[in-house]
């Protein structure tokens, strides 16, 4: 039987209309009141969004969208392709950078419960997945499994990386790295490295593998970098996304290698912002329009009706973007 | 006298309860009911937040946060961290990108009061004022001017374009010209302009003024670019945005015109992504930290006590940060 109201109001040792007031998120409760209703709803696996839903008998045309960071320009663009999205169809959007702390990622999907937003858009790296399933909420994932239930949405990580490393290959290289963030198991952007290993192997050459964590400052990044490209004299760097790309050619220019001739490079992502300020990248491009369109069109369709059938894997091509560094 | 509720109710010749079902946004009400519920609110400049707070006695910890739109790594970055001093302070954001398109923002204000956001953080380049000042709600202001009331925060834009012009001079440059977006009157980012002109006039030198409109596509301000270069023979160019600046970079290579041989450039803005990924730029940079936390503990005051007395102005200070370029 599913829990109500009442029994959170037991478990937590308060009275129902506090714990209404907890998940209508009224000012001045102290946070020990409100741990103590969260404990509760949690423990019961209480889902407050349906049931407030169903007493205002209203949507709140809210949707919450937890990224990393927008300040990466690809979280950016496809933030702003997604609110303007949800715009069209009469939908506002709150913003969540859950800057790669787990703890943070949890309080927001708290906060978003608690202001009974009518669905969630995730795409942040962190693992913590526990509330995404609790929240009792419509959600749809980018790049990231969450669970058997909640449909996932990304490009074709797996041919991106095989294209990519074909890429480097045919305009010569044969010793050939990767700049991979870490992979997790499960992580549809995996994909890249394993489409990255299966060309080398079907070429009959060895993979050399060097992770440098997302989360690295570039400063950092940049000093790994140059440790890297002395010590192994590679003739060619499959980049897992564009902003290692675009340090990988800057150090490039600082150890005096020329690149195309004495070291192709291959970024991913293939932004707005990096295509018209940094045309000299090869690239493979995600489809941002179709990902973002994609994205939102899964959740309403969760909204209108939370038990419609979907997919579990949304994959969709990518392509090459010729520059001049591969 | 303030206007009520049944006021609003009469002149759109609705019931009230159908007056409060629009301003809490409801589902199900049809596009003509609410057009003359809100021709009606705004007829008698009726504002339903306070309203609507006082009767249910909670803020919302909502705050409206709109630019033109974050995939300009400039506000990508200040509207991440004002993400997160509004986490901070326990309220969460919803992200409107105005796209430049007034119809879009003034279409956001109407839906942020309908959502009785607690405030709003504006800094859009549209000049449809009249919504904000109608919307009865606090707000604050980055880098545009809406009306007496409402406080601007900004960088110190007359200094840096002062102090860009110098760092040019200093390197050699004399036929100095400027690329700048439209200047609209009252803006507080004419003065860039401003600093640039004086600089000039100071040291007996032309100014040479080219608009390059904010909103103009990469591909056609590349093309724009490339034929000014081609025409004038400049020796040093001012761009009052960092993008503007590296597409200069760009064209320069182009025409294989030497930088900073031949041509010095200065950009304006200097977020983190263009100092790590284009550290050659030399630019203004804008002190983005202190931006953000004024915005917000301004709105956040103004929320408190709305008669709080602010200044009309705050203007932070900017510094030159030495790339090659200049």
């Amino acid at each position: 039987m599913k829990p109500k109201l009442d029994d959170v109001a037991k478990l937590a040792g308060v009275s129902s209309t506090t714990v209404s007031r907890v998940i209508n998120n009224y000012a001045h409760l102290s946070e020990k009141t409100k741990d103590k209703v969260f404990s509760a709803m949690k423990e019961l696996n209480y889902q407050p969004n349906s049931l407030a839903r169903s007493l205002q008998g209203k949507h709140t045309q809210l949707v919450g969208v937890i990224f990393s960071d927008i300040r990466n320009p690809f979280f950016g663009e496809l933030v702003s392709r997604i609110e303007k999205m949800l715009f069209a169809k009469g939908y506002k959007m709150i913003l969540c950078n859950s800057a790669d702390d787990p703890q943070k990622e949890r309080d927001y999907i708290r906060m978003l419960m608690a202001n009974q937003v009518d669905g969630i858009i995730a795409g942040a790296h962190n693992l913590g997945i526990e509330e995404y399933s609790q929240s009792g909420l419509p959600i749809v994932s980018f790049d990231r499994y969450l669970s058997d239930k909640i449909p996932i949405v990304s490009s074709d990580n797996y041919d991106g990386g095989f294209m990519a490393t074909e890429s480097l290959y045919q305009s010569g290289a044969r010793n050939i790295a990767i700049f991979t963030g870490k992979n997790h198991e499960g992580s549809p952007t995996n994909g890249r490295l394993e489409g990255y290993q299966d060309y080398l192997k079907k070429q009959g050459l060895t993979p050399h593998v060097h992770e440098l964590p997302f989360e690295m400052s570039p400063t950092l990044k940049n000093m790994e970098i140059k440790s890297i490209l002395n010590q192994y004299h590679y003739d060619g760097v499959f980049c897992s996304d564009d902003l290692t790309a675009l340090l990988t050619i800057n150090v490039a220019k600082q150890l005096s290698i020329d690149v195309p001739k004495d070291l192709r490079i291959v970024g991913y992502d293939g932004t707005s912002l990096v295509r018209n300020y940094n045309p000299e990248l090869t690239t493979v491009a995600q489809p941002l329009v179709d990902i973002s369109t994609l994205l939102v069109s899964l959740l309403l369709q969760r909204i209108d009706d939370p038990d419609c059938g979907l997919e579990k894997e949304y994959v969709l091509p990518v392509k090459l973007v010729k520059g001049i560094t591969a």
